[in-house]
Parts: structure tokens; sequence; C-alpha cells
């Protein structure tokens, strides 16, 4: 079956704490099942932390100098990173996805080389106002997501399940940030959307109050809205960015807490951004 | 590409202790790179038990009337066995075969419905002299593979590594034996050489006197050989049994702690089992 890549979607869920998994994997099912191709890609921040603190290697965290944050992967983090997102996170959706009806196939980003990418040798970061250089970080920023893997597998009917690992170019695996990844999947598909749940409902022009959502900004006014994100926002905006210079039409950041997420952020709820 | 499914080699590669993955996957570079179309399966008995001893909850077993061992999968070892096996050691085989220039693809039997099975829902057993039924073991066994997948994806290239876990009837996830696994994969397949390499050189009369390896055994005398296996031996002769009932002409319990242990057991090492 030939897939138009217009036609699918990219949904980027979270890792975060308040998102309904089950929620959205019933909304993907409900896609799917009317013919709606669909490539979810999936966090785990929450689980890798649970993880980490049952083990007794808690999370750490660096904020870059421009501050953006991110979670310092050393080797024995890359190890529970690895079993909580890769191992659990995706195993749990396409188990749920499967008691769906939906034959989803779970992939990291090391299987057949799908996302390809090169190691941070050194993280500048800024820890109690002073700055630093780590150099044992285990992530990487993805160069190259294979579009044809994707395809050959949506072609054959299966709906894959990305989770956020990349392979370095010595074959070892590396951390990546979800929402930039499912920005490069989206761009690798040429797909015209990519949606991206998160645990609020939107990009706010004074987080965290909700009725300062923006409903819908343009490419051009990213560099702007870039000051009204917080946290982890700082990557969704950063990753629509990636997406729409890449080619993707419009970048949906949206509620992964509603009944019907996927619906709800289609039918124009949450932060439209296009041009 | 159309591959001869003759050509096919479906390698069990240890959990154990004492199994050198890298020695492993180096042969299978080789062979792959020589044109040998392959397909893992693996195991994870020990990262399984050293991450249940790090959380808190160590690995329990079970011992069937009849005297095989199997881990008692409660809902939290589930989760344990997901993340250790189809988590960590699957993408460390991954990573390992990807730095040597082989193109693998790590897939768990819930991957695209790659392994069905029904869940044990009274596992009969053995404690203290004691019989007892256990009715939460979240484990199955196979009862369809399909090779369909794993021929999509040979054919486009991708070496398939293969976590045991299986798909339940209700789109669960359930622990499976890897042994059998590998042994439903090869029937599914209809290849012709299933290799078991293990932590021993192969079958002994006198267990663990290895100079009474058995070299060559039929099938016929499998159900007598029954009698000379200890512990998980007991469970690679019962998945002998099965691939050569279902198809496969050869099945080799071979040394996974050689140099190059496929090498050498395609060689004529081990216990080869054939008519």
């Amino acid at each position: 079956m030939h897939i138009d890549p217009h036609t699918i979607l990219v949904v980027k869920l979270g890792g975060t704490e308040g998102v309904d998994f089950s929620a959205i994997c019933k909304d993907v099912a409900e896609l799917v099942n009317a013919g709606q191709p669909v490539v979810l890609v999936h966090g785990g921040s929450a689980e890798a932390n649970a993880l980490g603190d049952a083990i007794g290697h808690p999370a750490q965290f660096l904020t870059s100098p421009s501050g953006f944050t991110s979670r310092h992967t050393d080797p024995q983090t890359l190890e529970v990173f690895t079993m909580a997102v890769n191992g659990k996170v995706n195993t749990l959706l396409v188990s749920q996805l499967q008691s769906m009806g939906v034959n989803a196939l779970g992939l990291s980003g090391l299987d057949g080389r799908l996302m390809t990418a090169r190691r941070k040798e050194a993280v500048r970061c800024v820890k109690n106002g002073k700055r630093l250089v780590i150099r044992n970080d285990q992530s990487g920023k993805i160069k190259q997501v294979d579009a044809g893997l994707l395809n050959l597998l949506l072609q054959a009917g299966y709906i894959p399940v990305v989770a956020p690992l990349a392979l370095g170019e010595n074959g070892e695996a590396l951390n990546t940030d979800a929402d930039r990844a499912a920005a490069m999947v989206a761009v690798a598909l040429q797909v015209d959307t990519l949606l991206l749940l998160t645990a609020v409902p939107g990009l706010m022009r004074s987080f965290p109050d909700e009725t300062t959502l923006i409903p819908h900004l343009q490419a051009a006014q990213l560099d702007e809205a870039m000051q009204c994100a917080e946290g982890r926002m700082k990557k969704k905006v950063l990753g629509a960015q990636e997406a729409l210079q890449g080619g993707v039409k419009r970048v949906i950041i949206a509620d992964g807490r509603s009944p019907q997420p996927i619906t709800q952020a289609l039918a124009g709820q949450g932060t439209w951004i296009q041009d």
C-alpha cells in the first residue's frame, strides 16, 4: 500500500506526569482504524526519573547558558534511560495500542539506524552560577532520520512507536530530546502536521496562566515566542522551529491531558504554529 | 531481495553469565557481512536478576512438578523483565552489532504482533515439597510467530534481534522462554538450522563433566536425553524437540563462551540434534 506522506500524522507524547497514555492511545486507535497513518514518538522522563530513584542513581539536570534544560546522561543514566524509556514506556505503549487493535511496532533510533546522531562531546552548562563543561554526556543531536524504514513499516500496515534514543557514530546509544526527535521524524517523512502533546494547553504568553494561551503563531514569531517558553516548553518551541524550517506545514502544541487529545488538537485546540 | 528460508540461521544467545555478547556479535557480523541472513533471539536472565536486586524486588523461581524451572513473573517482575531484557539487553545487542556494521533491528514479540501467546492462568509448582498453584504469573507459551514481519525485515536488509516477550490475548506483555521462542521463530521461518548458545559445551551425559558431552543425538533420543538435562538445559532440550517436530532440520546446542561461538558450532562443535 502506498502512503501519501502528506496524510501521515506525527504525534509526540510526553513522558511528563499528568499525560494519560491510555486516552492518547484510544484516540490513536480511532484515527488509525479510520485509515489515518500515524507515527508516534514518545518521551519517558517521569519513568526514567522513577527508575533512577529506585536504583539509587537519581536524575540530574543541566541548564545551558541560554536556559535550556536537559538530562545529564552519564553512562549509568543512559542505562537507566534505556531501560525506562525503550524498555518500559515503549513496551507499555505498544501493548496498550495492541490491546485496542492497533498493530503497533516499537523502535528506538538504534533499530535499523532509524535515527543517527553525533554525541555532544562537551556540554556547556551553568551550575550554581558557575559555567561548567560536561564531557561524559551520552546524549546527541539527531543528524538524520531514515524515512525509508518508517515508510516500509507504514506501508506494511504497522504503526511505528519511536523511543528517543539515537545511534551514535561509534554504534553507541545516545539519549536524544523527544520533541526534537519528533520534529526530525516529521521532516524526514515530509508530513504536513506535527503534533506535540504536553501537560499544558499550549504555549502561554504568561506561564502558567492558561488564559494567556497563544492560539496561533507564525513561524517568524517563534524567536519572540521562545521568550514566553518556560522549562521544557523551550525544547518544544525549538522542535517546532526545526520542523517548520524542514518543510512541515504546521506544528500544534496541545494538551495531552484531554479525553481525546489528538482529535481536539486537530479540531483547533492548543497553539497552532504555521505560516 | 528474496531470501531462501533454508539459508537463514536462527541463533539464540543466553542471558546467562559467562556468555560473551561481543564475541557472538563479532561472529554474527562476519557471517552477515559474508551474506548469511541471521535472526537473533536473546535472553536476559542475569540482567533481569540484577535489576530486580537493585530495585529491591529480587527474582523468584518456580519449579514445575516435572522439574522445569521458570521465573515467577508477577506484575512487578514483568516490568523488571521488560526493562532489563527489552530495554537493556536488546538495545545493547543492537548497539554492538551496529558498531560492527550490522544493520540490526530490535523487536520484542509485542512489536507488530511478532509473537503471540496465551497467558498461563495457573502455574503448578512445587515449593518446599508442597504443590502450589500460582495465578498472577505474567508468562505465556507462544502460540504463533509471524514469519511475515521477520521476512519483511530480512528482505529489506535488517538483522532482527528478538527479545523474549510475547503479546497476550488481551494485548498484555508476557514473559516467555527464550529457547522455546527461538524454536518457534525457527519453525515459523522454516529454517534448516537452529543454534542454541549457552554457557556449557553442549548437552552432557553426566553434567557437569564436560568429557561426557554428547556430540550427536537423534530426535527420537530426546526424551531419553531429557533425563541428562539439568536446570535450564531442560528448556533447551524441549526447545530442540519443538523445533525438530516443527520441521527444523537440525538443532545445535553449543558453547557461547568460545571466541567464535557460531562459526565453531557450525563447524561441528557442541551437541548436534538431527535425524
